[in-house]
């Protein structure tokens, strides 16, 4: 299986991808939609932030039925924290698509990315909603995707193949989200598209299996979001019939793969990010153990400010381990930072930290740290701390 | 009472600090000791950390009998993951200073600071030892807060008086830290030294009643030190008999007053700091509750960013309070931020917002979260996150 970071065509959907005016930058796509043929089986994870936006309650309620004909995704405005007029917005919002589709308005799903606090103006709204209807394609992922955007520096789409029985089905998705990243449950907006057959129940379990590894292994700051959603809906334009058995693990592998190329996109898009680092906890008691030492790691500024720097400090890693609240000697850990061994067995070797630091420039390498306490191992992906995220984030205002 | 940000003379207690030649920086104070006149009653609280430091576990160790009659504190080398021969140089270190006060080595407590992974050199270390006995005086308390100091832009003391029965007695300390700093138990290393009575029970009674609101109540950075130490001696000089009820409780609100006052200092000094944030949450069901939302507010790198960047991102601090994992109800909210009601309600009041960016000019404010679920209510110190906290731990290295 090949993941290519490039839009695809996916039988039975098509995208579009307009400026309606909903942000202040003049001419800026804004609001995005994809449409399925014809209502589809589809599911979804979400936010669990107390404080939820008025879409991602609505979109949690229309996805009840396991069924949705379109997404209405608009950047500008997070709809969160506005009460009891945005989820009327968000309602208004999914009847206009509704009546341009003439379908139902619980087969929308409706999601939104932006500042918080601020409702956007329905008007140009529906204004935008004609003008995208009217520009749907199936070659249109890559202008759904640059409408999400908000801090992003590009678009991220993935896309692959699988072979399932003797037809090859396609999947496509796309994500948006540079900054407020530490999803848990899911990502700031990702969507995922197959025209692979799979019922509702399917879909859940699908995601389910590809969320830890893929979108809820990544943090770019340990912040989450209010509006985190990640939809994925299944055409059956493939016509493949229902799958089950090799077929569906094989699609599944497929979905994962592309779940996890658009996860490590957003890290390596992280604000100000100039590093991709993978954090590895292996020689741990529980999974649950090498994840939090893995996400104390990962969510270091102290750390961080040290990949920023080309720094192989060793102090910070092992100080972030510690504070993680689990057991293990620290007389027994094992370091490698980008492949070179800089700790064994609770000792520093700092003969070999300059060579360590001259790997450290690359754009991407990985942290391993062996407890040698056990068999488990969990990984995270995270970007380094830079004047780039303290400049975007000091700037970018309510 | 009246906490005065600088050093006082507390009978019973010398103090010194001396260029030992431990740091890089040939001739910058970098060993400090406080002495006593006799073996006195001490206590102490240190990290929680799993990575504990090879002086932090002798210092422990040497606690546990509640006496003291020193402390040795260096900065330049933490002494921290350095294995069996980081355990002995901690103790070599202490008889070093045992062997010059001709006392037991069990009576001296040993600190550590800086670089983690690195042994200091024993040699010169002794010859600081000798230097420092020999420059002991009543008034020394600023030049030992000026040898532990790391990062820190300057030393950090404070003293107040307490009146106790028909005598005044005096309380001192000092501290270091400006980054690493989210202590939990107990800060990088702070001393509080007083001339009254007390058992080491009620010592270890008054730390614990007095962390909750100053050491355990800052943040820097959300990251916890391998090195946390704070102790808290009495020397009993001011001859005022074991102390028990008002008197006892006069002390402990003046030697709070003197934690409060220094923990306020190390974030104020946090590394790039620029302004000072109090976050109060109160109307919580409980203070686990309002402790929670305050703590996910002040690390929140995103909400940090918003303070240096003056910017009364309303949409950060509800994502903060949102991700918590606090039940509240988003839509009876109230936020002020620096002395302006921003949110009423869980709905924003725009007009105001202009102002309230002027406000957070200021080098100190205040942020206070209503939730109005409840009576309770936890109060966290924090700073923002600036370009400086990128450049002193980006450039500060192994």
């Amino acid at each position: 299986m090949q993941v290519r970071l490039e839009p695809a065509v996916v039988r039975g959907f098509r995208f579009a991808g307009v400026a309606a005016g909903l942000r202040s930058e003049a001419g800026r796509k804004d609001l995005g939609i994809i449409v399925a043929d014809a209502p589809i089986a589809a599911a979804g994870v979400f936010t669990t932030s107390r404080v939820k936006a008025a879409p991602v309650i609505v979109a949690q309620e229309h996805l009840r039925g396991g069924r949705l004909q379109a997404v209405a995704a608009n950047s500008g405005s997070a709809n969160c924290f506005t009460g009891k007029a945005g989820m009327r917005l968000a309602r208004d919002s999914c009847a206009a698509l509704a009546g341009t589709l003439r379908c139902d308005t619980r087969l929308i799903a409706p999601c939104s990315t932006g500042v918080i606090g601020h409702l956007y103006d329905l008007g140009k709204y529906r204004a935008g909603i004609a003008d995208a209807a009217a520009a749907l394609e199936p070659e249109g992922l890559s202008d759904f995707a640059s409408a999400i955007m908000t801090t992003d520096t590009h678009a991220k789409v993935a896309s692959t193949t699988a072979g399932v029985g003797r037809t090859r089905v396609s999947i496509a998705g796309c994500a948006k989200g540079a900054g407020m990243i530490e999803p848990r449950m899911a990502t700031m907006l990702a969507f995922i598209v197959t025209d692979a057959a799979l019922h509702p129940p399917q879909l859940r379990t699908v995601l389910k299996n590809v969320l830890p590894r893929s979108f809820n292994a990544i943090t770019v700051d340990g912040d989450m979001s209010t509006n985190d959603t990640l939809l994925l809906m299944a055409s059956g334009a493939a016509a493949t019939g229902t799958l089950s058995g090799h077929n569906l693990q094989n699609l599944e592998k497929a979905i994962g793969g592309v779940a996890t190329a658009l996860a490590r996109e957003l890290v390596r898009d992280g604000e100000g990010a100039s590093k991709l680092v993978t954090v590895e906890v292996c020689g741990a008691r529980s999974e649950a153990d090498a994840n939090k030492i893995a996400r104390s790691i990962a969510n270091s500024p102290l750390v961080k400010t040290a990949f920023f720097g080309c720094d192989p400090n060793f102090g910070r890693i092992a100080m972030a381990a510690g504070k993680a609240g689990v057991n293990f000697e620290p007389e027994r850990l094992d370091v490698s930072l980008a492949g070179i061994k800089i700790a064994r067995r609770g000792a520093l070797n700092v003969e070999v930290l300059a060579e360590a630091a001259a790997r450290m420039r690359e754009r991407e390498f990985g942290l391993t740290l062996d407890l040698k306490m056990g068999k488990a191992s969990a990984r995270v992906t995270t970007c380094d701390l830079s004047y780039g995220y303290v400049k975007i984030n000091a700037e970018y205002t309510t």
